[in-house]
């Protein structure tokens, strides 16, 4: 079996180019004792991995130069030397991008069911549906009636926290970038209001849609779209700053007008988190989510590229808005 | 009696002028059924004030053109027709900038003890030292051995600030303006560190002041110092915002880094507040506060100018550093 890894070439300013990436050869390593060998099927590529090709102290560690990268991956057990394990059983981890891992099995968890697509563990029913349920209900808690905003709004949290917020009973307007994203987030997902941040009336649109305010702010993108939307930050609003993603490829700095006179006027909260801060209801959190889904109230757009050569190209598309609700590349059956 | 008044003459940008404050002669009326008449004694002059001077949105409503200004004062009552309320009482309340002010007996709080000095229920035992309690203890939350830093560390509400984060055993890092303030911090107030955000030195200074870090921000300033603070955030810090004095009288808008990143990188919670929103337990916390006073555990530095006519140029000197803590202006005996 030939084996392969991507690993991080060098550093970089700006959207990473294909000299970031190195395709390497390497052995297929046979597993020891605890030990699965793993078969990748999905590999997921998400917006914070930009930070940690970066050389900086972050929230994750920085990848290591000629290592590879790693991320979220649904594999296929191929062979297991783990007694929790066997072959054929589907699991997910943060894994390296290989295309066969071999790896203690503490480091993986058995995909439970797969009535649902597998790739549906790197999207909704993975990270980025963890971080959108923990992100909006521990930090933006939306109350009945109150106004929601999201950006990124058709991307793989954004679209979750806005339909999560439509269960909850409040106003939802979503920010996306084109037509055809903006329709879906009204005629599929079940938004209140749609808005095209390309468009040259962004703030007009903006202000016609939140007539009453704005409660919560779940931030995925940053720079002068969200400046604008400060400007309509109601008394106590909350802003659970997921991502600023048009911040990540900059290769200056991100400069725009200080937050702390809004802040105070607003009398609001603003809060950065990771997922993985929040882990004393994980369980509880996959188990509302698994229903949600499979009750039909969580709907999940993914675009699925195809071939481990693709991983760079899909990892791009997450910064040209070139894909559609979460980006994952097949790598094998 | 002569009766005076101070009222908003025209709306402005930058440092107001002369010209934004207008005396005005006026009756002293009668006071009617529940009224008391009020000789005003101590007037406080506050940052906050400079907000309400616009005609923007914000969390106090605007100062009205050609209305009185009006702030916290002590006063006296000078003849009474109010059940709850004699001659010779001393209360206060946010007021009108008047030398004597009729009204309600239901909108002055009578001052119960005037075994220390009155002005102190302008600065530690009034809004600033409640201000500093509730923003820091319910936002800022410091731990024992956490490294605490505070900005306008020598002014009215930072250098209470700094007092009660000693008192929960924090590590407190002060910064002001000028080598007398900062000497001020660590000599009389018990700071760790004391730095002049004034000198060249200041963004080496305040590195080496936290060597491990900053857990919690108190906010007063903003601009250019903050953005040096935020640089140091350590995970899960929390920056209650209380102030941006820095930009208040800025005539453009207060650029500088976003802070979406920062945010992220060490989930971090920035939250503005005004005092007015803590109303749980003033009771106990205007206690402790007198208490702390009592017992010489929170010192607090007043400057006192003299006249009715010199509350602009008092009110001027918040801004440009001219003042030492708690500046209020004493208007009789």
């Amino acid at each position: 079996m030939k084996n392969e890894q991507i690993v991080l070439a060098k550093r970089t300013e700006g959207i990473p180019q294909d000299d970031v990436f190195r395709y390497e050869e390497i052995e297929v390593k046979e597993p020891n004792n605890e030990e699965v060998l793993l078969k990748s099927i999905y590999v997921s590529v998400d917006p914070y991995m930009r930070g940690r090709m970066n050389d900086s102290k972050s929230y994750t560690q920085s990848y290591e130069l000629d290592k590879p990268f790693n991320g979220h991956i649904v594999a296929e057990v191929v062979q297991s030397n783990a007694s929790g394990l066997k072959e054929g059983d589907i699991v997910t981890g943060i894994l390296p991008w290989q295309k066969y891992i071999t790896i203690n099995e503490k480091y993986v968890t058995k995909i439970p069911s797969t009535e649902v697509p597998l790739y549906l563990y790197l999207s909704v029913l993975g990270m980025p549906g963890m971080t959108a349920y923990q992100g909006l209900l521990k930090i933006g808690k939306p109350q009945e009636g109150e106004t929601v905003v999201v950006s990124a709004a058709s991307g793989a949290v954004g679209s979750v926290v806005g339909q999560i917020a439509k269960l909850k009973g409040a106003h939802v307007v979503g920010i996306a970038g084109g037509s055809e994203k903006v329709n879906y987030l009204t005629e599929t997902l079940g938004f209140d209001e749609g808005i095209d941040y390309k468009k040259d009336d962004f703030a007009e649109a903006l202000e016609k849609a939140v007539p009453n305010g704005i409660d919560v702010y779940f931030e995925n993108v940053g720079g002068a779209l969200s400046d604008e939307v400060f400007k309509h930050l109601n008394k106590f609003a909350r802003i659970p700053v997921c991502g600023a993603i048009s911040s990540y490829n900059l290769k200056g700095e991100d400069i725009g007008p200080r937050i702390q006179q809004t802040l105070i006027k607003s009398q609001a909260l603003m809060q950065g988190f990771i997922v993985a801060q929040f882990n004393e209801d994980v369980k509880e959190a996959s188990e509302q989510l698994a229903q949600w889904v499979q009750e039909g109230k969580i709907k999940s757009e993914v675009t699925i590229d195809e071939g481990f050569d693709q991983i760079p190209n899909a990892f791009r598309k997450l910064f040209t808005g070139d894909n559609f609700g979460k980006q994952v590349i097949k790598v094998a059956e």
